[in-house]
């Protein structure tokens, strides 16, 4: 199975500390790298993680506080310096466009690549961009300006090839992506061999919802029912309740509750107030509604598995 | 004397590095903050020195690279966060102004303190900003966009009183301040005390130059004739003079030949490229024309003092 890796370069919150950096993470599969926010200092931190500017194709801005895209600028402009010729494509809400088009025109008039810029309607829930491998989808999310989530999905593959029915058979070459496709096998006598004998099923197919910034939102849980993998902003720890009311955040218990409600595989927590000092106690709080939380921090790498049900 | 202190906050260039930051620096002095260019990550590097963003009231921009000013829509925001209320004041080239209006309106468009742009004109030396003990003035560099130095230049100050003559005398104190800006004083006998047996000379007046990015420009020598501190811009050593004369930046050499021509007390370089590896050799290669001169580092604090004439 192909891997597909989650890094979190930030997971602080829009009063920097010395702990964390402002949110960013990077989804990676197969050779393409999706950003997911770009805070300030976003792009010092691929070179410490030993990762390639060139692959990312696609940044996903969840709202335009600064915290979450300051960063685009100084990255754009490292990635002209760098060379880059291909298509940067950034999605976002509408408000952020002005901004980056002003930031491009002072501080990269002359980019040898196309940055194009796509408004996400970020009170929907829809496909927002999909490729051969992966589908997309914005995440309406309730905070105090237009901000959405993402939910990425591995699109269904086909199933793998038995290559010893294919050599007992002596199925030609030509006929492989019809079997992939479902083809049931006619022997030159007239025998079917069933496709279940020339196939075993496809890798199981893995998902990865991204949720910050919100305040709890019964509507999401359908939306993201399921996943492998859901990050969901903790800013507060329990106590902190009617701060995280206040400024339309959420927390510790929150995330879990809806890790909980929803049947998520795995839940990471983050983009932590700097009033928080004690992340062990924010994943004991967690982990009290939902065991299997973990706390994420800059540079933590994890590798999005298949849930298996039991 | 009161303590005149250069912080540098960042001293590498645009591409970044592991090893360094993008442009800033901090002069500190009688409890204000001036701070000089604001690469991008710089309000991290505020906490990390120990200082405080409430006491910094001008900002100057020499000119509208990223990598230095990136740094200010996130730095403004957080003291927003911080609860700032008074007034900040940004010198830099006009360009500047609508890439920092985009930046407000989108990111902080309820702060509780005024923002108030001063364009510079880039292409004149002249008193930019001054208050009643230091005085700020442009230095036209060159390079590839309208750019400008900042020289800091301390008023100055009055005599010091010498208290035993004053008791001696029993001058009364309401006629201190006249005798600080000069006076005689006349005994009811009707002596006359010259002024010069009342008060001992002011303490000296320190100069700062900063001047980053440019080419070596002769033009520049006069303004900063004697300063006791310069910070030249250094981005490459000399065997990469090629890349300094395409980019319109300096070498080692150049930055150290400036300092020597302009009998400056002492030279701090930096504005690393990305490309150099061994800054001792930077260090030596400029000792070689101008001994006193010292390499600049993320955190490193320079003590202004004035420059002794043997």
């Amino acid at each position: 199975m192909e891997p597909l890796d989650l890094y979190i370069l930030g997971c602080g919150s829009a009063n920097p500390t010395q702990r964390h950096q402002p949110a960013s993470q990077v989804l990676s599969t197969r050779g393409k790298m999706f950003m997911i926010d770009c805070g300030e200092g976003t792009q010092t931190r691929f070179a410490r993680l030993g990762l390639s500017m060139k692959r990312v194709g696609h940044i996903f801005i969840s709202h335009a506080h600064g915290d979450h895209c300051l960063g685009l600028p100084g990255l754009i402009c490292t990635m002209s310096l760098l060379g880059r010729t291909s298509q940067l494509h950034i999605h976002g809400p509408q408000e952020l466009e002005p901004f980056l088009q002003s930031a491009l025109q002072l501080f990269c008039p002359n980019l040898e690549f196309q940055v194009l810029f796509h408004a996400v309607d970020t009170t929907r829930h829809q496909l927002i961009h999909h490729d051969r491998s992966i589908e997309v989808w914005s995440l309406p999310l309730r905070h105090r300006v237009p901000c959405c989530g993402f939910l990425f999905r591995e699109k269904p593959a086909l199933p793998h090839i038995r290559r010893d029915m294919i050599d007992m058979y002596e199925i030609p070459v030509s006929q492989i992506n019809n079997i992939k496709a479902g083809m049931d096998w006619t022997m030159p006598d007239g025998t079917i061999i069933p496709n279940s004998r020339l196939t075993t099923p496809p890798s199981p197919t893995r998902s990865y919802a991204y949720c910050s910034d919100t305040s709890p939102l019964p509507s999401l849980i359908p939306l993201i029912e399921g996943v492998d993998l859901l990050f969901h902003e903790a800013t507060f720890d329990k106590e902190n309740e009617f701060r995280a009311r206040q400024t339309f955040h959420s927390t510790t218990l929150e995330a879990a509750q809806t890790a909980k409600d929803a049947h998520v595989g795995q839940l990471v927590i983050g983009h932590y107030s700097s009033r928080m000092r004690n992340e062990e106690q924010m994943l004991n709080e967690a982990r009290s509604i939902f065991p299997n939380t973990i706390l994420s921090d800059e540079g933590k790498h994890i590798s999005i598995t298949p849930t298996t049900t039991l």
